[in-house]
């Protein structure tokens, strides 16, 4: 089985060393940050924090080097899915391929330039120390099932999933994986862009009330906008959020896109709040409050641009 | 005629100077920064921009120094009513006392300690280039008015209102004078928030499509606030919004939220947006932007202090 992971951030990272642990699986890595696949090829990929890994695989900056693949595993930030998916395509003309980024539109982008495709949502975390090496910051589970106008066959999706439950990355094939990619994306949607605008941890943002009463608004309309589509979330986003604000879970964590902002980074605030916004405009939900706070992440990220 | 400006700062020096310039009026201004105090008394108050004064007034930060005034104009933060009239009270035994000040609220405050009290709303604008000399940005339209249940006679409203216009400071005395205070303060409420969470100057606010639906549904919640209390806003606060937005008046203009917030100082939020809520809830008027807006903001400022 031959892989290749689009993206080798933080995120692709993760899959990327632990599938190449595997007898059996090949796994290639395309990346456009050159020192980070200069240190992966010389050294090999290494993953330190919820687990030690160090993996050897093959890592290219260049498209045309990827050889045909079984299975893509989109992991960029999800305004890149575009160009990366544009790219790679060509790798995954025999394959299927399946997205583990955050937010929502990005098996939609894929699908415009591969046939196969398969919906994804990933839990675990981690950030980049220095090139080749990432910390493992939590691990979680992965969900993988079809992307319903352009479904990979299922026995593939349990073909990808097993490898990389053997991996060390837990992931279940289900029917419908709407589900859990909604609950995440509720979740990320309603507590990011909130940290992001008032430069509070995750855990602050939760144990101030009127903050909090904030968010579940956020939350409700997101729910809305999933039951309108006939989704059935896993869970209750709820639930994760209060996970997070534990203390020894992700009290005193920035989220993202509060890096992002500090950074002064574009945000994914297009594929969160932006996705609920537009798919709740396509089932004639009201978002008001994910409208809002939508506009004003976009005017922070517009403020950092000069004009005159 | 004894006017006392409770509050010196760049609005109370508006009043303060111009009113000083008067035949027959005596002015004491009451604040608590010793250097502008020093320097008033030293070399006078000096206003340069829209118009340029220097005016000999007393100042004092020892209310115990302040003689019987005719009137009070309290011009304060909102914040800091309560401390500022409480101390100031005794020399307005005999008089009336007026507000000023941004939001809506400070009028119970001030009825808290004195018999008479005057409803106002000021557009001027000004800030403090030194101790003793403020810039004057705009000029701008004052209005006073009775406070209901606890009202200054008219015919001294009109007297102070007269004064004020002959010193500079065009002042109409009106019956009902919540229509042009809640027009303000839908004005602030919907704007000045916005440009303390994105960073964007008024101008790039009103510019982008977005960020102007939601100033807009904040006005509309504002709007409905006011109605419900059977209040008539004297025109549109939209209108405002527009003409702030043009270049040649305050398209590049930092609201003072925004610069509180770059200065990390604590903002009037509570008595803005929190002031609509609070008269939301009384009149059974949903305004759940204001209430998200005012956690942001409220959530920023938290963020300044460290925990652990």
């Amino acid at each position: 089985m031959r892989v290749c992971i689009v993206g080798c951030g933080a995120v692709g990272s993760l899959f990327a060393a632990n599938l190449a642990r595997l007898e059996g699986v090949e796994v290639w890595a395309y990346d456009l940050a050159r020192e980070h696949v200069d240190a992966i090829n010389r050294d090999g990929l290494r993953l330190s924090g919820a687990g030690d890994v160090v993996a050897r695989l093959r890592a290219t900056s260049d498209a045309q080097k990827l050889p045909p693949c079984d299975f893509g595993i989109v992991a960029t930030k999800a305004m890149h899915t575009e160009s990366a998916i544009r790219a790679t395509a060509h790798a995954f003309a025999g394959g299927a391929v399946a997205t583990v980024q955050n937010g929502i539109g990005n098996e939609e982008v894929i699908a415009g330039h591969v046939e196969r495709v398969i919906r994804g949502t990933t839990f675990p975390a981690g950030k980049i120390l220095a090139p080749g090496h990432v910390q493992w910051d939590v691990k979680g589970d992965t969900s993988l099932g079809p992307f319903e106008p352009q479904p990979a066959p299922f026995a593939e999706i349990e073909r990808l999933a097993d490898a990389c439950t053997r991996g060390g990355m837990p992931t279940t094939a289900v029917a419908d994986a709407r589900g859990p990619q909604w609950r995440k994306v509720i979740f990320n949607a309603s507590t990011n862009p909130v940290g992001a605008l008032t430069g509070l941890t995750h855990g602050r943002v939760c144990e101030d009330a009127g903050l909090r009463r904030f968010v579940s608004g956020l939350v409700d309309e997101g729910k809305a906008v999933a039951a309108a589509q006939g989704i059935e979330l896993d869970a209750d986003p709820e639930e994760l959020i209060d996970h997070a604000a534990k203390p020894e879970v992700a009290y005193d964590h920035k989220a993202s896109m509060l890096q992002d902002v500090e950074a002064r980074r574009a945000t994914e605030i297009d594929y969160l709040n932006g996705g609920i916004v537009r798919f709740g405009r396509d089932h004639n939900v009201p978002t008001p409050l994910n409208t809002a706070i939508w506009a004003l992440v976009k005017g922070l990220e517009r403020s950092w641009v000069q004009t005159q």
